[in-house]
């Protein structure tokens, strides 16, 4: 089901600079797709075919640009100046914004097309859209970046946008059983992304593999050295049991230690640690971080749409309008402390090796699952990817994790595609 | 010419919660004054006073909150839904925002009555808007804030909303001879601020006296404890002679050591310290942060309205562009390196004392000034506070800036508040 088409992002950009493929061919290809799937997969908010494949007619005549020709989603948290942009909110149903968000106007100018807007949560948050698991419509795709990870998992489109304030690009990702990259904080401008907790909200990026999310997220950045080239020949990895080890199931336990054992075997050197003090209380500091950031960046929404609001997410403000400066301040200084225990826990390692999600994505759509793996490292700024690691017991994707340190992504995607590599071997 | 009213923005929301004012009233006091003013002054970008009275009338009929009914100025870089948004550029002349910003919403939630539009710099950058001094219209306000430190220190309004990425909070008050507060990085939301720089922006705050710039800030962010309240018996300062030091006038230098002495008689302990190590290269860090930054944020507009921008902030979004992400890290490793010297420069002191700019307003319009003795302490997400210190030559003012610990905003404006008084005396 996944993977229908042959051609990665990177191939079909180099097909298309070749000449033997035009946009216009694989927008065709992608709408076409989505046409056949999108009843059961529902990954689009926002889809007119004619204007995507107008866009990709530009492209072809006078497009240029690492990502000449590509069609990408973009997530409807992102605004877009040709498209309505609703950030999974009926407050801003229709809503037209005046300019794309600058990753959408960097993916455009490096060559992208912006096939469609994908579905988000509320606001990034927790409310779900209508989007299912490509694998399995019974199961979640995740969130909050749903309907990007559906339709890179399902063959729709080569390369998504998401974003992440707490779980929202890797649980996705490893739900639909696809590569999801979360770069250090800032790495990818956010101006246009509506802010859901502006300390913590990372722009990242959906695809098929490692190689695919370092070449659009160097195209993104001017970034060069994020794209992996030739292997990191021994990479070191440690395989860290966090304090949220045990939220895991027993497969999701099982798929990462058979990634430990894959890596041995392929030539990593892979050592272990078990939970750092530090970071114990990273859970309830993320809370208040969240919920106090959010209750900020939406008291637009908060003190004037209340109506309008999910159920969820108004519990959320509300209880982010109670934290007090303090408490907020309080928080970041458990956060701080495991910062500065980051370096130290990843040692001479090149990533950290953890669970992408506690198991496969669980049945139902009303909850887009648990950022109890993700949350952490959202809010120590680092960087983070997930890799298919096998199926679980209802025969559904389980993710790998690699953890890198703020600001160094290249090493961290260099040892994300020798685990790539070796889970594929 | 300033200070036309002696109600200070404490004092007028007592008066109206007390029910011996109205905001109406109030707010005729400020368009009146605006009326006799603005063709010199030149403040608003737009400004409707039927609109304006509309708002003051609710306020008074259903208004609540510590800020209920008084008038405030909001920059036109900070979306309002319910006047045109124009962020100093005419890409978006006639813009109409879907929604407040969060710092809008936040304080017409604490009853604030949002008066008009206040004239920004191009995008908060460099290129200047219409404004004056008012106390020399042949002299530049300062930017990027200018609509809004002219506006208060015209009388015009008791508070206004600034944004501060280089020097554009604290700089224009300073020229303009009132009271500006750039509260550590993040402590005031920036959602529906239109982003210069994503690692610098930050909102702040221009009002009369410290108390009220205090007042308006704790009203935004639920930290009642930012209000000075009782007066900080001996505080500790320490006059910073940072590396640009050498860049201020004779007669800011004097009014700083002047400064200093009226400390040392009101009971500080004030003690002496030159150049940090750290300190040498921010200058130059600042430039490959604020224009890396900005070529992100701003991509959008230069990418599609690359003819629509001035030709200051073309060389400087050109310039950014060119930038490596690895030299905008290492950038990024000298301001680390500089914030960890922080506290040790800092030592006991409860604030540093430095110059807010490096003298008088210019004369001329064309530039609103040099942020050299802003960008550091901006860049280290520092609390800074500045405050009228005195004349220069040519009778414009000069003010006096503490600098304070990161998220130690309270400290810093319990000290603000005793300067205040000792150069008052």
């Amino acid at each position: 089901m996944t993977g229908f088409t042959p051609l990665s992002a990177r191939n079909a950009a180099a097909r298309i600079a070749a000449g033997s493929l035009s946009s216009e061919e694989l927008t065709r290809i992608c709408l076409d797709r989505i046409a056949e799937r999108e009843a059961v997969v529902g990954a689009w908010i926002h889809l007119d075919p004619e204007r995507a494949l107008a866009e990709a007619r530009r492209r072809d005549r006078a497009g240029s640009g690492p990502l000449r020709g590509l069609p990408i989603g973009v997530k409807d948290v992102m605004d877009t100046h040709d498209m309505p942009t609703a950030y999974g909110s009926p407050i801003y149903a229709g809503h037209r914004p005046a300019a794309d968000a600058a990753c959408v106007a960097l993916a455009r100018a490096a060559g992208a097309v912006a096939l469609g807007k994908t579905v988000t949560t509320e606001f990034a948050n927790a409310h779900p859209g209508k989007t299912a698991n490509p694998h399995n419509r019974a199961h979640t795709p995740g969130g909050s970046s749903s309907g990007s990870a559906a339709a890179v998992a399902d063959g729709m489109v080569p390369l998504a946008f998401g974003t992440q304030t707490a779980g929202s690009v890797i649980r996705p990702a490893a739900f639909c059983g696809i590569v999801g990259y979360k770069p250090s904080f800032g790495l990818i401008p956010r101006t246009g992304v509506k802010p859901l907790a502006d300390s913590l909200d990372t722009v990242g990026v959906l695809a098929r593999d490692v190689a695919d999310a370092a070449f659009f997220a160097a195209a993104l950045s001017n970034r060069p050295e994020l794209e992996p080239g030739a292997a990191m020949p021994t990479p070191r990895i440690k395989l860290y049991r966090a304090p949220e080890w045990p939220q895991a199931d027993a497969a999701t336990h099982a798929a990462i230690e058979a990634a430990a054992e894959r890596l041995r075997r392929a030539g990593a050197e892979v050592t272990e640690e078990g939970a750092a003090p530090e970071h114990q209380d990273l859970g309830a500091a993320h809370k208040v971080i969240m919920e106090y950031d959010s209750a900020g960046c939406l008291a637009f929404e908060r003190l004037t749409h209340w109506d309008q609001i999910s159920a969820i997410l108004r519990e959320r403000l509300a209880s982010g309008a109670a934290i007090s400066g303090a408490e907020y301040d309080e928080a970041w200084r458990i956060v701080e402390r495991a910062r500065l225990a980051l370096p130290r826990l990843l040692g001479e390692a090149d990533a950290l090796l953890v669970p992408a999600a506690p198991g496969e994505a669980p049945r139902g759509l009303a909850s887009t699952g648990d950022a109890v793996f993700n949350r952490c490292w959202t809010m120590l700024h680092a960087p983070c990817v997930t890799i298919p690691a096998g199926r679980g017991p209802n025969g559904l994707p389980l993710g790998a994790q690699l953890v890198g340190r703020v600001g160094d992504d290249a090493r961290l995607l260099r040892a994300a595609a020798f685990l790539e590599r070796a889970l594929a071997d």
